[in-house]
């Protein structure tokens, strides 16, 4: 991809009402343009971190056996009604409209409710367990106030999954496996590290649920480590008298065990024994743009954004340096050649200052610039300086293509 | 994916208040569920045929250099008042919601207001133009009447394109290259031979503009054919005297130029002599769902759904016949061998009857049902059929790889 081509720019101050990190810096970056707080557009720079994000998360869903589905925002007020969690009252940030004869519907928050719904024609016999679905829709949620960027959002694509299964047992099996596809995901998109699995309240649900919570002082959550090497944490709210210390996160996923409370009735299968039992199910969690503005909190430094390989928005960065007529051509051949060999690059064509070109790039943070300048034509070796770590480097061509393949 | 482990089944009978043809078949073969009149989900099957639509979409909005964002569907009222298309008076369709503070929004219909509101931070002079965006995102359309299936609901995913030039010459340019880019897409998913340029009104933008309308039944316009070589049509709501028959369509996208009503005084640019001059606007829509259910009402048979492969959710079906192990073993082989090829494999595994299993392959359509039975084995051929046409052909195991390959 060209930068001169690109119709967006970065700029060097964030609007002054945007107080989050992670929304200042990919609003700079030309990621993301905010509509209204905790609302925000994702322009292509923005879309193509968030769609490596999802494809991620994709996969390891799919290798858990999560089959993919795309339910409705608009929600029927009776599914609601009939789980106690239509009124406001019980649920404090419903989005609701009306049809032109005046019916309520609600825009959907979650999706429990109309999931086990839709499965009541599918599921009669035990036979038809266990199975999981799961989707990456958006979620409206009113938020009394949306001060974390793209972290807490008023609407947001997540990727929710339910199981369904016949028990606990089964549930347990399955919630194992789901808990180590998400440590797959975390650990893919660079934050690995820095997340624990934490065990937090149930809600109305169960004792416990657990949460993968990433150290990072944005984060609207306390938790305390209580095994480094395990990766594990309990969180705040549940009250534990812990000799730890006391740490800021944020949830980047959460796993539910919702047992029988939306399926009690309505969703049930025949046992072997022929008797009608309700469905064993679980909900589990992610918000792709919550993990994006996570990175980007945890990841940056002064000088820009710093991605990962995995979600880059490109693999590397060509900079043109100076408009004499051999540096064009030979930035033009290379950008070409590494687009041949499979390599995502945004190329910066633009006649603009080296200067403004390296700010840029800093900013931007695609994990490795190359420079293409005078010097590269002298030498016939490339100068590319790493994002992350600051190192610079030299290649020849092929060396360059095969380490950009890697 | 193998048929036993779906969470979906087939079923004889359609709702009894689905009137659409579209809907009933998809909702029997188990591609969507219906959540309320004019709003539908997308299940495992129906979600494969929706984003193979959208992909050739994207491809041919990327090569006519389309840029892809995602913007939000909340919207704020203040943008809308400033160009007239807030009040229920002016917009007859709108979904509103409210913060909690009791600010109203929107749910967007469209995105001309937010678009050209975004891109004002963005364009300044005329070097930052000519370009194009354009996104895949849930329009809200409050119908008061969806008896159509998945041809008209209340929300839906749209991909909408809008086009950013310096005036009219450059606007029709691009408009040329966007009209072939339609005619790919819809000769793509086979629809092609049945659909017509349509000139139609202009509304409050133009003179005219220009529908895309494909010869259905189910359609709710009427176009008069005027040139059957260069598939061109008129629409009768434009009122003109025509001695051509009247035919039944369905429009399944349309291009508009929008000129500078979005723009005036807001997103402008200078020229080369230093005068500021609005940006000149066009909107370009196709609703992949509607090209999905026109694709179901002028395809299908009496036995079901026929999908061109293009858009087909698997491009072959295996059926096991019986429950011999030798049977069963050999049609294991062959759905691995076919997956591990590339080719893209919906396996019935299922124990049920013969004639069960070929009365769901007519249901659900896909372009290639391979038999594996006794005789099979016997004759160490594969007998298949071709859905669209009824013709039975045998190939030898490598004829058939090749066969699906193309």
């Amino acid at each position: 991809m060209r930068q001169s081509q690109f119709f967006t720019k970065t700029r060097k101050e964030a609007p002054a009402d945007e107080v989050s990190k992670n929304a200042q810096l990919l609003i700079r970056g030309g990621f993301i343009n905010k509509e209204m707080s905790g609302v925000y557009d994702f322009l292509p720079l923005g879309l193509r971190v968030l769609n490596k994000i999802i494809n991620i998360i994709r996969d390891e869903m799919n290798m858990i056996g999560g089959q993919e589905i795309f339910m409705s925002a608009l929600q029927r007020k009776e599914l609601w009604e009939r789980t106690d969690r239509w009124s406001d009252e019980k649920v404090d940030n419903w989005f609701k409209t009306n049809l032109k004869d005046g019916a309520e519907l609600g825009l959907a928050f979650t999706h429990e409710e109309p999931i086990s719904n839709m499965l009541e024609q599918f599921v009669s016999s035990h036979k038809d367990l266990p199975f999981s679905v799961y989707q990456f829709q958006t979620k409206f949620r009113n938020e009394t106030r949306a001060k974390s960027g793209i972290m807490r959002t008023r609407e947001f694509i997540m990727k929710d999954l339910y199981s369904f299964t016949k028990d606990e047992v089964e549930h347990l099996e399955f919630y194992e496996k789901a808990k180590k596809a998400y440590l797959n995901i975390f650990k893919t998109v660079g934050l690995g590290d820095m997340t624990y699995i934490t065990t937090a309240s149930g809600g109305s649900f169960s004792e416990f649920s657990h949460e993968f919570q990433t150290l990072c002082d944005a984060g609207e959550d306390i938790i305390y480590i209580t095994d480094e090497n395990k990766k594990e944490a309990l969180n705040k709210e549940l009250g534990m008298d812990v000799a730890t210390q006391e740490e800021k996160a944020v949830e980047i996923g959460n796993i539910f065990t919702l047992g029988t409370k939306f399926s009690d009735g309505y969703l049930t299968y025949k046992d072997e024994a022929g008797e009608n039992k309700p469905v064993f199910m679980g909900s589990y969690g992610i918000g792709p743009a919550r993990l994006m503005g996570t990175i980007v909190e945890v990841l940056s430094d002064k000088d820009g954004i710093v991605w990962p390989k995995s979600v880059a928005p490109f693999r590397a960065h060509i900079l043109s340096l100076g408009q004499g007529e051999n540096v064009l051509k030979l930035a033009e051949e290379t950008y070409k050649t590494l687009v041949d060999k499979g390599v995502e690059v945004l190329f910066d064509d633009r006649d603009v200052r080296a200067g403004e070109k390296f700010a840029d790039a800093d900013l931007i943070g695609i994990p490795t610039r190359v420079v293409v300048s005078e010097k590269t034509i002298e030498s016939n070796m490339f100068e590319t300086k790493d994002r992350a770590t600051g190192e610079v480097k030299s290649f020849s061509l092929d060396h360059l293509i095969s380490e950009l393949q890697r």
